[in-house]
């Protein structure tokens, strides 16, 4: 079915250019397939691994895009060489922290990340430590305030959103570019998947890649994996209306899941682009979360954070293979967005839960 | 260097055959590389992951030039249509069981696997259930005689040992020759790694591995890598004589390591190529082990069995380090041999520890 891909913050030729841009900075990460999972679900399934991408997320693909494109853009090169360094600024506790911070050094730029006091210390350490960012604590908060400051006090700089920078949204499409290429590479060429599952937080990921593969797979559902405790997609996906997290006595309710990457909400650029183009978003819960999590981690030996375990989860729940009973999808991919967790703490809460 | 090469139980050349034999049946594992390790150790480091082999081991390699060597036998095709099928056995509680009942399935041989009682149930349900091989439980101590006796009353029955056969050690030969391509392919025809770090158990992988990169790289160090609690390697390669486990009072030592990959021997096949052409065994504590293991799960996001920390402890270690300080390696390879472990368990182990 020809779908119209049009008026939407990105377009399909801006996912290629991302392409072009990144393809020699960024991993070809592999994709995977596993007997086990192959059997469990008497599909064939295909598993975009970016938990392996640089920095353990496939924010790498964003952040290296946002930061390549400014490097290429006019303003720059009309500021001449005695200009002071362009600088990205972001805020961010979690893996756009990471993905930013390496993707400024291995471009010679500035990155100022303004995190909050409440991340995690391997987190803080990785950005300061391993990729040589500013980092810059905060109250929880007080993000945006204080990301406003340093953005008024730095020359030259740049703020660069976690999900709704369209720089990073077209860089995150560029999976599905990937995966498409990946699988011509394997059944031969005009070979496609039936389905593909990724989950949803900000929607970068999602919107992007909605673009890259309807715009290559027209006839290719893509569903939406989100958790149960923050369904914001789930239900502005069905009202066709932007409901965030909910808000009780004027406050923004706190969501908590397992799936940390996935508790940030949709936003006006990725938001049109899930309500129109996604073909489902599914949710699931906690247990489910955790139990695909460690079904990943011990078939198929890729360390994912739970984040990436919701599609999965999606993939063997009941709705999933009620609602799409007869499609009869043979070919499913699966995008492991990422792998940046706790382990032994993870392991612990599995056990706790007896999983 | 020139290396005589000769006189061994394989040669190279046995390995270059296994290669083409098995290249469409084994995944060509990714040679991955992480911007942690590179700055800990002022090194360009690659990691052969073995661990992402079929099976979750490079011992799906030597499983599957076993059966196709079998397949491709005279005995066999000379046996015509209306013989019996044929079946291979082995004793095994690990991870050559996983390996060879998958290499069975996969080109319709009959698989029967003698495994202890006290094996791993997640292990003897893959075998059975996921691997579709028929499990022989016994008592620990009756492994031998159980497979003699399953060898016995079975035709065309053909025993494969996981780390003396000559076939099984020239397929698990074909990781140095992937490495060696996709060092090429990273840094140039000609370029080579200077030392490869490869853990020892029954020697199969570090002998297979010997012939084919000392082979194609004469100047390649190889060094292996052994837990100080199974240090047979190690006792036997400065002794230049065999010596297994320590006998007391008649009986042989039980060796116990978070490596359990790892506490099988040496045996006729593989010491002699050990003793004559590696270049170092160097131990390492358990603790360093785990914490190695740990150290690639978070940075690498890939769940290593602690057989394969092994390695990435010795690299970290001060014997390695002193030993080669004058040989300044800048790029070293280590295998990550596999990652069948049961990772809440470990990482209670790792907690406990206080890793």
């Amino acid at each position: 079915m020809a779908m119209n891909l049009k008026g939407y913050c990105i377009s399909p030729d801006d996912v290629n250019d991302a392409y072009e841009r990144i393809v020699g900075s960024v991993k070809r990460t592999p994709l995977l397939q596993s007997t086990y999972f192959n059997q469990l679900t008497s599909r064939d399934v295909y598993f975009k691994c970016e938990a392996l991408q640089l920095t353990g997320s496939f924010k790498y693909r964003g952040a290296t895009n946002a930061v390549l494109s400014l490097l290429s853009s006019p303003s720059d090169s009309s500021t001449g060489d005695s200009s002071p360094p362009l600088t990205v600024v972001t805020h961010s506790s979690g893996n756009h922290a990471q993905a930013l911070a390496l993707a400024a050094l291995k471009h010679n730029v500035q990155a100022k990340i303004v995190m909050p006091t409440n991340a995690p210390t391997a987190k803080r350490s990785a950005v300061e430590h391993t990729y040589k960012a500013t980092v810059i604590p905060c109250q929880p908060s007080e993000r945006e305030r204080t990301a406003s400051e340093v953005m008024a006090v730095t020359e030259c700089a740049e703020f660069i959103h976690p999900s709704e920078d369209t720089r990073v949204i077209a860089g995150q499409g560029t999976v599905g570019v990937e995966m498409v290429s990946q699988i011509e590479g394997i059944s031969g060429p005009g070979s496609c998947l039936d389905c593909v599952i990724i989950p949803v937080g900000g929607g970068g990921l999602a919107s992007g890649n909605i673009m890259s593969l309807k715009s290559r797979w027209p006839n290719c559902k893509v569903v939406l994996a989100e958790p149960e405790a923050a369904d914001d997609a789930r239900r502005s996906w069905l009202s066709k209306e932007m409901l965030g997290h909910p808000v009780v006595d004027g406050v923004k309710t706190t969501v908590n899941t397992v799936a940390d990457g996935l508790k940030t909400e949709l936003g006006v650029n990725t938001y049109p682009i899930v309500r129109d183009l996604a073909d489902e978003v599914i949710t699931v819960s906690e247990i489910d979360i955790l139990k695909a999590t460690k079904q990943v981690w011990e078939r198929m030996k890729v360390l994912i954070e739970p984040s990436a375990g919701v599609g999965v989860a999606v993939l063997q729940g009941k709705e999933f293979n009620e609602k799409f009973e007869k499609e009869q999808f043979r070919k499913i991919g699966i995008v492991l967005c990422g792998g940046n967790v706790d382990v032994v703490k993870t392991a612990k809460t599995m056990e706790d839960m007896g999983i």
